[in-house]
């Protein structure tokens, strides 16, 4: 019905404008010889452009003057060697130019940083030196002066909201990036937990318009899942992965997007397409309405090293079947009564062959019958099991050292999620204090891509110092603290 | 009379126009991976700015690509390794630039390089990309479309004359610069053989009248001298060396203007100055008009290591005070018979003092009794000694392993130039060829700032690496091959 064309032109006409804000370091100026440094601080995370000025200090310069100019998310990254570092993710990502000047002028770097720190090395130069001018040009399309503060009572909250909704503003540039150190890319994933918290905070239609059209555009796999990550830069481009469980929270995405516009619009012109998503997911059932295991990079659920993710991503399905039989509901459309009556099916086929009675969790002989919070909580969000034996469940698992911890903040907003839906509002708020106020112990300006307390050091691709420490699926708290009214 | 800002608006008033050509290299795309390099050849030496696009091959680049850029005035360049270089001029003159890359991009890289190769290599990028769209914007102020071809009938003559002008050409930018890779300042000594040989070759005044003021707007040292070099980008500083010999050769340089273009404003404009800086060394000479020592580097010559440059320096004043004693005839001013009752005088203290009758040549008790071409040229051009009895010193003197020999083209000129003095035509055709031609065995595209044919990897710097391979004051072969009809 609606062409790759279409829905590019349609995510063309929802860019979002850009708000900029020039931030002037601490320092002012520094005057240098070979080999000394100068250590900027912002002041606060900052996405965008850095320039300054040199000049001369006695008379000329004599030769052109090399420069190493460092970015840093948290002083730990100003402090690490990267020259040390031996790749998982390209040594690339590392927010590092040397750069030489022939003449003392105001110089602009092209790229764009994400950092609170800026370190600038002087590598050589045969005269002293005056570096001046330093501004850094951050951007975002989050209207940030529209921003209602947070109305939480407890400091503690209101702090992490804070910083939740910093990490937000941060990640929302042209589109919702994942993060704007490292990746730079719309993944479906991050987009959902954007997107919702963009509901409750800045409220920027058009970069969610936007970013459900960039994936609508994109071409599928021989599934037929949607690309889980695209590109706008300098051209589009989607993703060459197709993740089981993010094509199924596009759908969730389209759902939430009405749930908080009730724009039929955007719905129409995007119906088709999560259908077939639903379709697609149905096809890979097998004839007890369990998933089976598909070939590659199939399901994410999280980083967790180790995690077999077939009863979580069972339980996307229920969670996402549950939410598009109500929009269906809602506009009118009568295959709702369709989905709703596969969800209790397929419902009941988990009950029935995921739930082992003896160990009292929901476990896959699949999954290699592998104990962990990921299936547990995705069972609670697909309705599964509720009340009191879910609280236990989610409680135990989560208490249980055998069992398979989450990992990503993203995986921790569906711990949370879990536990607001089983009314456990206590627990749900203890549970962000100890997990995001966390990060706030260790200096979090923004929330990090992962985070485990007792492992500072940890990261998905084996070293620290490539880790995204703004990452768009950590900005869920203000989420929680503004819809909850914490 | 005429105060710095005068000679500074004079200065911008003869800004030359740049005349700016597209080189595309041989090499029109490239396709890449981590580690990959291509070589560049642009085919002539070129002064510019280098830009090119890449893009990726496969679908996405993943992560930012990161480039190494070198270039090279030659092969050898190219091949050196820059991190080896040990400082004594500052290793940030070495052209290798490490960039950045986000997306596919077009990048035009700020800074002018000299160069004819470019060798790109792929430090690291997760997909292959491609590399295409070469380009090298080459400028000059050289009108090279005007420039009539050389009528000498020697192939090797007219060889050398194409790189002598082409060498010139590459110097003129918006000023006299003595090489376009390296210093990238206007020296005087440069000044003198570039404007003359630009006489007889592209003729753009303009550029000389600019060099010329840009001097007289510069302060004078305690001695009276005006500086040695000047910058004017990105504003103008007046250099803070100040040799007694370059003070001189501006007062040959606006002698030289005068003979070639008859043009009394610039010359009277700059007459006072003229007059000062013969005063200034008048004051250093003794009472016996023999010039006396300095503070520190007070005089240049040549790089000849070792090299005492006294005598040499004397006979500078000599060249110097017929050259504008006849400047002043000219114009009608009557000073004229002065400075060459004066120029008389100094001839003749120079034959009685600095003459050794047994060595049958020019030394100097101050400069410790050593024995140098140097010596020999300047007190020749200096009109000291002339005809055969000039002829046989000279040679016998180049011919001496005991005596110090020029190094650098700039002291090979007024060697050329002395036996041009002299009639010895055939000698200084055969000099040309054998000098200027031994540039052009080892393939030069332009001729350097140092060659010596027994030692290719001298260096002024301790360096081969650093040397300029495009230096101003080796363009001269074609003011004497024009000028002379060779």
């Amino acid at each position: 019905m609606y062409d790759r064309d279409f829905f590019l032109k349609k995510a063309q006409e929802n860019l979002p404008v850009l708000y900029y804000k020039d931030i002037t370091p601490d320092i002012t100026e520094f005057l240098a010889s070979t080999g000394d440094s100068v250590l900027l601080d912002l002041g606060e995370h900052a996405v965008g452009h850095f320039s300054f000025s040199f000049d001369n200090i006695e008379d000329f310069i004599d030769a052109p003057v090399r420069l190493i100019i460092k970015f840093g998310e948290d002083m730990r990254e100003i402090e690490d060697d990267f020259s040390l570092y031996e790749e998982g993710l390209s040594k690339t990502w590392l927010q590092e130019e040397i750069i030489n000047l022939d003449f003392p002028q105001k110089t602009a770097l092209p790229r764009r940083y994400a950092c609170r720190y800026i370190k600038i090395t002087v590598d050589k130069t045969n005269k002293p030196i005056k570096l001046f001018d330093f501004c850094f040009r951050a951007s975002t399309s989050a209207a940030v002066s529209a921003l209602k503060p947070s109305e939480a009572s407890d400091t503690l909250l209101k702090k992490i909201d804070l910083v939740a909704t910093n990490t937000l503003k941060e990640c929302m540039q042209t589109f919702f990036e994942d993060g704007p150190k490292r990746d730079r890319r719309l993944w479906i994933g991050d987009l959902r937990l954007e997107a919702l918290t963009n509901y409750y905070t800045f409220k920027n239609l058009e970069i969610t318009k936007r970013c459900l059209y960039l994936f609508a555009a994109g071409g599928r796999d021989k599934l037929g899942f949607l690309p889980s990550f695209v590109y706008d830069t300098p051209y589009y481009f989607s993703g060459s992965a197709h993740i089981a469980d993010y094509a199924l929270l596009f759908v969730v995405s389209v759902c939430d997007y009405y749930e908080h516009t009730a724009d039929r619009t955007v719905v129409d012109e995007l119906l088709d397409i999560c259908k077939s998503q639903l379709e697609s997911f149905r096809a890979i059932l097998d004839k007890n309405l369990i998933v089976t295991r598909q070939e590659g990079w199939f399901a994410f659920i999280d980083w967790c090293p180790g995690l077999e993710g077939l009863t979580a991503l069972q339980g996307v399905y229920l969670y996402t079947l549950e939410r598009f039989s109500k929009l269906l509901k809602a506009i009118g459309d009568d295959e709702h009564e369709k989905y709703s009556l596969h969800l209790c099916e397929v419902r009941r086929a988990c009950r029935e062959r995921l739930y082992d009675e003896n160990a009292g969790c929901f476990i896959n002989e699949l999954d290699n019958g592998q104990l962990s919070v990921h299936s547990q909580v995705w069972m609670i969000l697909g309705g599964v099991v509720d009340g009191k034996e879910a609280e236990e469940l989610l409680i135990s698992c989560l208490e249980n050292k055998n069992a398979k911890q989450p990992v990503t903040p993203y995986m921790r907003h569906y711990v949370t999620e879990a536990m607001f839906k089983l009314n456990m509002r206590d627990k749900a708020v203890q549970y962000l204090k100890t997990f995001w106020g966390g990060m706030l112990e260790h200096g979090a300006d923004t929330f990090w891509e992962a985070y485990i307390p007792e492992d500072l050091d940890f990261s998905p691709y084996d070293n620290r110092t490539i880790n995204s420490l703004c990452h768009a699926w950590s900005c869920t708290p203000s989420y929680f603290i503004r819809k909850y009214g914490l």
